[in-house]
């Protein structure tokens, strides 16, 4: 049943400078496909069931660009260390654990219940390399009705022996069969190539996996210039690259043909922005986690003004945080802090701006999704900000900003994604 | 009932470099008093009732040294502000509201309420310059069990009309009233001197409360070098200072003879930390405020380096929550973006020094308060952390790790205040 009404008080993105706001209005759904929001609902869906949310807040599902699900159960654990140190020390040994279907599962089961109680609706995931882990994880979120992608990562160098795939050849071969099963089981989540990063990829590995890319016309996702001491390794790894970017781009994974989301961009420099702005490269803002990881702070102002695409990254367990609206506020303060300490060309995001970034930016990867426009698919989330008491009569903006700031997962009382109801 | 045992796993603080942790361990309460942590119950205590926490964590109350009890019911607005357009557009009218006592006392509800639910056993807070309001709020929290201080305000210039006292006569006057009412019914809570900041306090005013404070040997408590466009104003404003913290130092009340909270201290000149270290002055650092109100990032590191003693504040509503675990966090992030951001010489701060500073910095301005150590005033709160499923076996530092991280309300299952259950 994916046709029907919900009234309430509406606040999606048409763009990136201002928020669209209903009070007591109704928003249709048809074929699990937005009809727009009304504030009469017009006769021809008045014989439509309506479901009546009263004063609670409806926006458009937040979408996740950037997380890894195997990381999830550690969360919040070594957040003094820096990039490749906190790899080496927690997470190369943390999803090496995936060659065991069994912990996968039991783990992955965390992970799932978490996302599902947020109020996440797409997210496109990093898994291990493991084929059979790989699939159960996107059997599980499939099971739950998410949309998205999931990838099987590829790492065929620089990595620990236990989880370094034998050869560039085994990897692609590995990738081929996890993409054909992937494609035959599920519809709602989609393989996406995951080259971990060039750190952990050979150039042999990346041809590869360059001509499963043209085959299975697939989109990636990948790490870029998030660390410093990163950026320096990828120089060493890459003499002939003038940035890091080429490294992606010159094997044709860096939004020549197909999409890319590009987690981080922290550290880019000009030229490697003029490519990510001129080619279908998406960027994954991950605010807390390059925090977290000591990374820096992203000047997302430069890239709205060069015209990027871009969504938020909860980049679990870079980010301790599931949260997209945590993603949000994080994003704001970081702006900020960037703003005063380093930079007063670039002036801190609007909380419009954030809004936009966690709903309708990141949502143009998945296509026609993050807003309540006409012909958008019918994601959203029903949100009940009651718990946090004022003394005040709150606009339905005033409302979404504090919700930025306080929303917890006991605020999200009903999940729509694509006009299926999962929760 | 204030003499007992609780078991559990305990974590505090003996100094600010290391964290002490004792698993399935006895902490004796005896009259309200610390006792100390035992592995094995001493013989002499094996009589007294013992309350099991079984797999429960147990650290110290969390301590807030400076937050607006008035600001509680707008928090998370406006936050696209600096600090001054952020007082005039929000702050000063709803403060203007606490006129009105019965307003004052619905408002002050949540607040208290809310602060019971957290992990808070002892804080500094600010009223507003109605006595009314501010006994009210003094005596909610001392009906609740909870120890500290507040302060009515004190503002005689640059306020609105409705926000400013008619002199500085009266408002000394109304400051005698209000403290001498407060002594006779209050114990557990304290009148703390609070002239709101210099900008809204002339000399005048400051005489007569350095007369007051004289009489009745109290505390102070204000705001310090906390964003650039208000330690301009307060230039102009005191043209003969040197810095910021003379205009207070003249008047007595910064550390001189008695003990002074200074709020923020973000861009304190190397003259003024001289005197703070020198003198009696508590640095309260507000890590979130000063990223939200855009003011910037005070070097901690440089501060510990100093020995100057200091506590966290959540600020709200400058800060968005009330929580002492988030204010941790956010100290250990700014100081990571601080560091890589502006200033490599300050390393960033390390989880032991955040949990120093939330518990046994901040509590050494209420006396013997803030750890488990012998002697102690015993402030406790009990917390779970089961929600935050895990596939580890981990440590109790592990635990306080995450803790500090994704703690909210929901983990605080218990709370002790002198030895009084409070939850």
């Amino acid at each position: 049943m994916s046709t029907f009404v919900l009234k309430g008080n509406f606040c999606f993105s048409k763009n990136q400078t201002e928020l669209t706001t209903k009070e007591n209005a109704y928003l249709v759904c048809e074929e699990g496909v937005c009809k727009g929001v009304y504030e009469e609902l017009p006769e021809k869906y008045k014989s439509l069931p309506c479901h009546d949310y009263g004063e609670k807040l409806i926006i458009p599902g937040l979408i996740d660009l950037h997380v890894h699900a195997p990381q999830y159960t550690f969360r919040g654990l070594g957040m003094d260390l820096e990039l490749i140190d906190w790899l080496n020390t927690h997470t190369f040994k943390e999803e090496a654990k995936y060659a065991n279907l069994d912990y996968a599962e039991r783990a992955y089961e965390i992970f799932v219940d978490d996302l599902m109680k947020s109020a996440t609706t797409r997210a496109c995931i990093f898994g291990t390399i493991h084929n059979e882990a790989t699939l159960k994880l996107m059997e599980m979120l499939e099971d739950r009705g998410v949309k998205g992608y999931v990838g099987k990562v590829n790492m065929d160098r620089n990595s620990p022996e236990e989880l370094c795939e034998e050869s560039d050849s085994l990897s692609a071969q590995k990738t081929i069969e996890w993409i054909e099963e992937a494609r035959n089981r599920f519809h709602k989540i989609k393989p996406i190539l995951t080259p971990r990063f060039i750190p952990t990829c050979s150039d042999e590995l990346m041809k590869k996996l360059e001509s499963i890319q043209e085959k299975y016309h697939l989109p990636v996702q990948s790490h870029l210039s998030e660390n410093i001491g990163e950026i320096e390794w990828v120089q060493e790894l890459c003499p002939t690259t003038k940035f890091y970017g080429e490294a992606y781009n010159k094997f044709g994974m860096f939004g020549n043909k197909y999409p890319a989301i590009m987690a981080h961009c922290v550290h880019s420099t000009e030229a490697e922005l003029e490519l990510i702005a001129k080619q279908n490269v998406f960027v994954a803002h991950c605010p807390q986690s390059n925090t977290n990881l000591s990374s820096g702070v992203a000047p997302i102002r430069k890239y709205f003004n060069k015209g990027i695409k871009m969504g938020l990254g909860s980049d679990v367990a870079g980010g301790f945080d599931l949260s997209i609206f945590r993603a949000m506020a994080d994003a704001l303060q970081v702006s900020k802090l960037r703003w005063r300490l380093l930079d007063t060309n670039f002036t801190p995001l609007k909380l419009e701006e954030a809004f936009y970034l966690a709903t309708k930016g990141g949502g143009q990867f998945f296509g026609k999704v993050g807003s309540f426009e006409e012909g958008y698919e019918f994601d959203a989330v029903v949100l009940d900000d009651s718990s946090f008491r004022t003394m005040r009569k709150l606009s339905v903006k005033e409302r979404i900003e504090r919700l930025i700031y306080l929303a917890n997962d006991t605020c999200v009382v009903d999940k729509y994604i694509a006009g299926e109801n999962v929760k």
